[in-house]
């Protein structure tokens, strides 16, 4: 595997969080926490990136994320190229490596990057020049790096850490790139205890979440919980989860007050939008008092921030 | 309903000029008044909103709108995120509310909203965090206030007042949101008379337009007028208008040189854009001496820079 | 023809390169030579256009033309408006000029213009206010004037000067805007000797190039030359070129390590992009040690920010 590290060891892409030190994650978090403002206050700014060129480049169709990073380049002082892409587009001829080694040559040096496709950032990062620097913004079911550390800062605010925790994640666990990221991360800070539930079909395989108890009921999993994470369900994979239909999905495995009266009283409800609700989560859930899934995307625009200052700077 | 002001009466939001005090509109004018500038000059610029973003959601395809409030914002300083939204995207499952509430937790203060929907604005007003703005871009056939504040700019630019001035509007009057919030401004300001002039089945209910006069024959309407404002048409629904085709509208209602002629000779010629040349009005009218429908575009940009500044002073 | 001089001969608007003056071009050349920086540093920025706006029209889709005139009009200071505009939006109503008029009504100063209608540019340097500015960024098969200098300048930049150089242009002449601009550059700057060279159907007429050699045979075409410019095919075209498929075009056609060996050792190989790798280029020369390719965009950039500082300060 390509390195995202440079010779001693600091980031220079972020590829996946699986490897990070949790100094290398704390740091991101600390950092991060700094830009945070209140709402209404006007957003943190730095010059960080000033004069400088980021690429988005989405070939899966995202609204959130690709906000998120455009306005935390932005924020950072950067121009924002936002490119038209599709993998549609590149069937039509132009190879990913050229469109990539265009943008370069036109000095962006950034990329965003969101795939669909399995290795695509490391493959970029293994052809781009030394000064160019690539964050993967979500591939394939694999990583999601800067997912993770955003639902990392927002259980740390809300937990102070992580050692004496249990997190239970909940949903297709086995397609989701948000669960591996969230692993990677809990498995540097030193989680308590980081529980996934899935229906039937969609378990993942223990090897990729080495430090994780698979369970099989969802009560059981949640119960005692400190964190609750549902994840979102395509609709259109609903038939693989052995369920038919929403309703019935719900029924099974969502997020209702009854099920989250199993976690700690004080426990927090995350979901990483966009949300399906009365399907993986009740809406008096989503918007209930234990609800901090708007301050995840909070933090994740700090969490951008944190990232783009710290790949430049090395 | 919701209140767009707050607790003194002043602007937080703008939803529509009903209500709006004489004060309050002229204000607003004198304010855009002073943002304009010669053609081929630099534009007018302010840093009244330096460091916030602005948010544009189009669920209604718009190009001379959407840029018109892009510039605007950009020439206060602000970052503006425009999102690739429709009303399919929202049925495909993310909720109009959890977009506003993602937005708002990335700090977006300004949310530029046009929507098919009736209500929606408001619907987006109750609910959003006191912080947060909201102007209203076009609301289903009943209110584009930005759109009748920039029309009474360019009259007064021309006209001087209000009171002595009669006012035509020809075209499809039921649908139009562009009328509505004409009439709005217009009784605010106390205009002279207001006449409306439509096909049969596009008259609008009287209820809705209590200060004007609906008058049956085109050329009675526009005979002394000093203002004539034609209407776009909707080729589509060039059925519902009982008339078969855009020649026969032309025929039958478009604004040609003869009709012009009744009104008073020094009279303006308005449309909101974009035209329907020879369907709801003749090119050399369009282009001629007496057109004033470029200025009401320039005049466009300098209304939304100073409905913004008003809004975020609160 | 409407011209694209002033009075005193200096360009406002750039819509061929045809009839530009040697010098007129070097001064192009020079200055974006100053704009150049290397790989990694910040790219060169100024205050040129600092509060203008300009306007992308991309009427035929391009991604990287456009991402060009952004960054460059944006590395000016200047507000960038992309509209999203199409041949469809235009049948749908909106006139061309109506939509440029409205535009300029907004202050737009520039506009980058892209269709696939000869004649476009000129007709709305005809029609716009004399404070505005119009770019061809490619127009029918006729004329894409930036992509001319960015290709002069790549030449000189690896062989100083022109009169001694034997330039070899192979693919689609007959279709080709990027053709033209080059010959209309190079006959400006005396290019030693200028070889055609088409499938049989696609040769062009012989008026279009009058100071060039149009050869039939590819070997001999290149033999001994200094710069291989490959073009880029349009498959849907390839049933025009009287051969059946993209590997019969490349057998025949394409630019490969043994028909290069017949170049100068220290030719290089030019393609204004995007490639069909192994239809009009063979991979190993596209990313070989004699191809320029990615310096063509570089230099597209720097390019493009001289054309808009130029034409701004007339």
């Amino acid at each position: 595997m390509i390195s995202q590290f440079d010779q001693s060891g600091r980031l220079r892409h972020l590829i996946t969080l699986k490897g990070l030190e949790r100094t290398q994650i704390t740091d991101l978090l600390d950092r991060a926490e700094t830009l945070l403002r209140p709402a209404g206050d006007l957003p943190s700014r730095n010059e960080a990136l000033a004069g400088r060129t980021v690429a988005n480049l989405f070939f899966e169709p995202s609204t959130r994320t690709r906000a998120s990073f455009e306005l935390a380049a932005r924020r950072l002082g950067a121009d924002v190229l936002s490119l038209d892409v599709s993998t549609s587009s590149r069937a039509k001829g132009e190879s990913l490596l050229d469109t990539i080694y265009t943008l370069q040559a036109m000095q962006c040096d950034i990329f965003v990057v969101r795939d669909a496709q399995a290795g695509i950032p490391e493959f970029i990062v293994e052809h781009v020049a030394p000064h160019v620097r690539i964050l993967n913004a979500g591939e394939s079911h694999l990583n999601h790096p800067t997912q993770g550390l955003l639902d990392m800062l927002t259980i740390r605010r809300h937990k102070g850490g992580f050692d004496q925790l249990v997190v239970t994640i909940i949903g297709d666990i086995h397609h989701s790139r948000v669960a591996r990221s969230a692993s990677h991360a809990l498995s540097a800070l030193g989680v308590g205890e980081l529980r996934l539930v899935a229906p039937e079909h969609l378990r993942p395989d223990a090897r990729d979440f080495p430090d994780a108890a698979i369970v099989d009921d969802v009560d059981r999993a949640i119960d005692g919980a400190d964190v609750v994470m549902a994840l979102r369900i395509q609709k259109e994979r609903m038939s693989e989860t052995a369920v038919p239909d929403p309703a019935e999905y719900f029924r099974r495995f969502g997020l209702d007050p009854r099920r989250l009266s199993l976690a700690k009283p004080d426990a927090i409800v995350m979901h990483p939008g966009p949300m399906n609700r009365n399907v993986e989560i009740a809406p008096e859930i989503a918007d209930g008092a234990q609800s901090v899934i708007e301050e995840q995307v909070t933090n994740g625009v700090a969490v951008r921030m944190a990232v783009m200052e710290a790949v430049m700077a090395v």
